[in-house]
């Protein structure tokens, strides 16, 4: 017979001893996903799917409140249409998935599955733009996209992944250009509002950006192990996919031109990020507003009478609160139930026992610092609503605060070491020329993460080829 | 210069003239999808797949209040774990995508881009099922399934469509039956209460049932041109794949059990049935539950001072009473403005005029039937809200109507030939062997729908073979 009152998280690696075992360790014992047997094509278990569903209802309202419709277009792409756009084929065409056989017969056009799906958008947008009148078009897409990867790790480089991929056409560039920099916005919005995650905002260099746009915007965590997170993308196309796929409208001056284009996304890579800059050696920590659940009430001692009466009412009146609950009256120990929600980062621990109801008072227990503390009965919901948006503060102040201790002006070769072994962003001058970032590579494994909104500079020379400096970058070792 | 008051829907064709044409040409101009480069993948529009997200959104509460989780599978299948299930095979390998190359490389195990997922769920399950406590196990999934059909039409056949597969397992055979019951009645429900369509509910012949289930139940609706639509279905399987894929759990007997499984699903066909069946020579009329846009406001005279202020306003209202609204404040007339509404079938038009406004009156109109009446401002949300259940049970009605009158009772073949003919369904005492279902085929190209749960006999022997009749069933010709 199984044990039922087995720790689960007995076996969970220690952070210090091997953080990449401690990560698949949360992310398999936490019962977020689980291995298929295709590598790389991971399942997404319910409880890692439902923090997808929360980012996902986050963001659709944002989209959706600036004017972002949802469509979804095809989940495979005709190799002869995807050869249109050169820089882009060249960027995705490696690690490509491809249908060769369709109804038991060989397919003429081969079938490539998305990696991502800006050539498809372009195809409808030829077919559907005509005047400026049909501008802007601001489409949305929610799907799975596949890249066949050799190197993957679940949620943080997948062959297959959950994503939303933004896709807009301007009349101007102009309009197109504040587009770009307003999803990014969003996104940074869903990082300090929502994953209580710091992301430092900024431009790609030229080295970095996407296979076919003119500029890329990222947002960049940091994880705890030193090493930058590439969290969202937002790319300015200008107008050159509109030429390669022929799209043109009827402007207001009557003459024909070409739309401006963006593109934009984040992916369930985001719940990698979760995991990795809250969870602690106990298991997953997830900031309240996104856990699928904020409280678990346990009863204590629940064969004792009034106990497990007591804990529903309780559970009852903080679901009428609006709070996301659960109770387990499961015949499990409540050490085990300590353990099991505590491995799973639920926020909040609503303990009910006989000695506490004695007294009208019930514990609760906060996950993130493990304090607690007592209530009384009529209390609860309203002390759970004010912890939320504390915990979720105390959740982002931690993150930020290593964010800053772990980012540092370097101003020669040797502090530009000494910062990327220590771990954390590397924050230098550079000259602009793409040998300079190339050496950092080769030499230490970093590359450009961005370069910072803030561009106030602290040097003048690039100290890699003492030439002018012209741009303050954060370099790091990346995911 | 594009004639920016051309009426769109002027080149609608007529349904009694041709109505398949008229069903294209709703769909293309209604602008709810366009086509692709790829045949049989249709673009969802944001009109479309909005209509899409009203359904997802009614099902996920539904489901997720009757314990279900949504998860996320592979979107391929190894092809040799694939093979794994005779029949099931037999039934989806000749309209399968196959990928071969992976990375540039030939992938040794064929990957098959998913027609419906039993065979990943099993092979998952398998891994986390050992325990009568890790039942039932109810999980749901939203997804693209691909089938590479040679006949294809917008949302009622399509190479690629949207769904969810619900994907349940259990302890006992009872609970799996009663799971795939309760989740027709939930399809069920949808039509009645959000689709305002009348389903005929029933179990498949052992011809018509899903390969590789023990049962098989369906949802029909009728189409106006006397054609079923078969719009949803749930399957029993009793243990069959369970015992195939080795899935086995720990009883409270202490032995090894094989558990019972369902699956069921509804897809965006749906959107392809509230089309036909509540649609007219002016297009669209959508039920105003899964309308998504429920009301719309014209200004009418719009350069009239004081009309675009009051039209605002009136907007405004509506929108704080939950509706879901818009307003045309562009430079179309109206006439141009009111047919294009009407043919994308939004239910309710709200006319703000300067006469009107003068008495302190605007006109609301009812798409479904035409009718106008005058309403005073203040009174305006609160005559939309009383209208939308009001025209909700007129359309519900429409389609019960045209439902029963074309439904009748079949003694003989003469009988049978004539409601085929006419359109509808024939109700018809059948012996029970697969015989008779096959020579109705191909004598009328018609085919058993379902036998329906209402199986009061009406007559003794089957008027096909003359042997004694032991079920009702519904046949017709079907999409």
């Amino acid at each position: 017979m199984e044990n039922k009152n087995a720790i689960k998280n007995e076996s969970i690696t220690s952070r210090s001893e091997d953080f990449a075992q401690w990560y698949t360790d949360i992310c398999k014992k936490a019962e977020l996903m689980d291995y298929s047997s295709i590598k790389g094509f991971i399942i997404y278990r319910p409880y890692g799917y439902a923090i997808w569903e929360q980012i996902q209802e986050y963001l659709n309202k944002r989209f959706k409140k600036t004017g972002h419709e949802n469509v979804y277009l095809p989940s495979v792409i005709p190799e002869s249409l995807f050869n249109k756009e050169k820089e882009h084929v060249e960027g995705f065409a490696p690690e490509t998935l491809i249908c060769t056989i369709g109804g038991q017969t060989k397919l003429e056009d081969r079938l490539i599955v998305r990696p991502t799906s800006e050539i498809l958008f372009c195809e409808h947008y030829q077919k559907i733009i005509s005047s400026y009148r049909d501008l802007p078009k601001l489409y949305n897409q929610w799907c799975s996209v596949v890249r066949w990867e050799k190197t993957t790790r679940p949620f943080l480089r997948g062959a297959e992944f959950l994503w939303q991929e933004g896709h807009t056409m301007h009349e101007t560039e102009e309009e197109a250009r504040t587009e770009t920099l307003n999803m990014l916005e969003i996104y940074d919005d869903l990082g300090r509002d929502v994953l209580a995650i710091p992301f430092v905002k900024g431009r790609k260099t030229d080295k970095e950006k996407f296979a076919g746009a003119m500029e890329t915007y990222s947002i960049e965590a940091l994880m705890p192990d030193g090493k930058a997170l590439q969290s969202g993308t937002s790319h300015y196309f200008g107008d050159g996919f509109a030429k390669a796929f022929g799209i043109q409208f009827q402007g207001r001056d009557g003459k024909l031109h070409a739309p401006h284009q963006t593109s934009w996304g984040v992916s369930t890579r985001l719940i990698g990020a979760v995991i990795m800059v809250h969870g602690d050696d106990n298991g997953l920590i997830l900031p309240p507003y996104v856990a699928p659940t904020q409280v678990v009430v346990i009863p204590v001692a629940a064969n004792k009478p009034g106990v497990i009466p007591a804990a529903r009412e309780i559970y009852s009146s903080i679901e009428q609160a609006g709070l996301r609950v659960k109770i387990d009256e499961s015949d499990r120990s409540p050490g085990w139930k300590f353990s099991e929600y505590e491995m799973k980062g639920i926020p909040l621990r609503v303990e009910v026992g006989p000695r506490d109801l004695a007294n009208g008072v019930v514990t609760i227990a906060k996950r993130n610092d493990g304090t607690k503390e007592q209530v009384k009965i009529e209390d609860v919901s309203k002390r759970l609503l004010e912890l939320i948006p504390i915990i979720h503060k105390e959740m982002y102040d931690h993150a930020y605060e290593y964010l800053l201790k772990h980012t540092s002006e370097v101003h020669n070769m040797e502090e530009l070491n000494d910062r990327l072994n220590k771990g954390g962003y590397a924050k230098m001058m550079w000259c602009g020329d793409q040998a300079c970032e190339d050496k950092i590579k080769e030499l230490t494994n970093a590359t450009a993460r961005c370069m910072p909104f803030n561009q106030t500079p602290f040097d003048d020379v690039c100290p890699i080829c003492g030439k002018k400096a012209k741009k303050v970058v954060l370099f790091a070792k990346a995911y």
